[in-house]
């Protein structure tokens, strides 16, 4: 009997929903010893890893090694768990075109976070790739984020604006959109707005976010649809598994109620 | 006698546009023995190097030392050329921390471009490098760039509104920000904006921008003020020297007539 692996982002997401998996761990240390060891710990547990690539650049060369290690071994143990690499690209297409083949051909990450404001035509070597998740930054976690993200557009505020146009890129069926966990009520406008699409939501444990609030408001129309982020609240945690065992079971008994 | 030599971005910077150097030279290519040749045949006549990103980085581990070693070519060689890595990156503070490390600490460059997106508060690591460039995207080249940067906030255009923020957070006079060629008239409302703070103007050469537009729209009341980058249309043209020159000389001329 063949096994049928699902290969791409969005069918190995989907599988670890209905696993009632929705924990994703970032991963920001950027050693890759320091990586096996949580995932290790914490893959029966997850529906996705996240290396925020800045942690890996800051060891140069060493980094680089780490990062390609980290999503090998990801790959190879958990074939199953798609991999999220937070890089926050955008440039000119043609630039974008080698941040593509850099991120998903060479890496081989199943996913990649990108910012929106050069436009749908900058982005069209990410879009295209409808094998790929592409997640664009709508509502970022950080206390600043109003500054440009709340400007109002006709009495609309600018993310809003911008997780529509997402909406209406989507003919590939692969994107997905990042709302911080700190905007609970913005995670529900943005819900509204992309329908049953994927949300990454980062900014729990060490940002404050409330689980909860993410929950309520966050949740699609399948009590599916998202991607909850904890970092630092879990990688540098005294028992990382025990912490995400907590926030796995933590959500695992909302849906329950 | 002691011989000082300007450390910080602007000096250097201010520098080269006193010896009526205007033109920036774009390293997309990813490969030092390439880069080495370019600088070799162009240092006396630009204001800084540009080398992007994501061409080092499609080229893995290889492409992260040949960055290291095209930026220390340079410093060694031509200690007085400002380089700015295009890399375009814009995170929550704690990441961009080690961003900031990573780029200036490390890999040791003299200005970086960031996204807008997450606002002054997450900007705060670069913010405050008073050494550093940090040249915020306000316009860019790309032909579909329109799509949220015009977008009207009480009748501004977005890229003005943050043209305008960027003057406010420029405490420490170490900012700039990038207009693409391709907007001569987008350029002339935003040198109104932001008076004579450095502009770095992508897009010359294969985008199609037009030099006398933007040497008419975009120098300060200096007469200076002008990054003007060229990068396919001179590190592919038939002999590098030649296109570089012809600008500098097209430069030259517009400010003598």
């Amino acid at each position: 009997m063949d096994i049928l692996i699902a290969v791409d982002f969005l069918s190995k997401l989907k599988n670890k929903w209905d696993e009632t998996k929705f924990v994703c761990v970032g991963l920001d240390k950027g050693e890759f010893e320091f990586d096996k060891a949580i995932i290790d710990q914490t893959a029966d547990l997850v529906c996705a890893y996240k290396p925020n690539s800045a942690f890996y650049e800051v060891r140069g060369v060493n980094g680089w090694e780490a990062l390609q290690d980290t999503v090998s071994y990801i790959h190879e143990k958990h074939p199953d768990i798609p991999v999220i690499l937070d890089a926050k690209r955008g440039d000119i297409g043609s630039t974008n075109e080698a941040y593509v083949k850099a991120i998903f051909d060479d890496l081989g990450v199943d996913a990649a976070t990108v910012h929106p404001y050069l436009g749908q035509e900058s982005l069209q070597p990410f879009l295209g790739r409808s094998d790929k998740g592409i997640i664009v930054l709508v509502k970022t976690s950080n206390s600043g984020s109003g500054e440009f993200q709340d400007l109002k557009i006709d009495d609309k505020p600018l993310y809003q604006v911008i997780a529509e146009h997402v909406v209406d890129w989507n003919v590939n069926g692969n994107l997905a959109v990042v709302v911080g966990a700190t905007y609970p009520e913005e995670l529900k406008m943005v819900r509204k707005i992309v329908g049953d699409m994927p949300i990454l939501v980062p900014g729990i444990g060490a940002q404050g976010g409330d689980l909860e609030g993410i929950l309520k408001h966050g949740l699609n129309s399948k009590k599916q649809g998202l991607i909850i982020n904890s970092s630092r609240g879990i990688i540098f945690a005294d028992n990382p598994r025990a912490a995400t065992l907590k926030m796995h079971e933590d959500i695992v008994g909302f849906l329950k109620s």
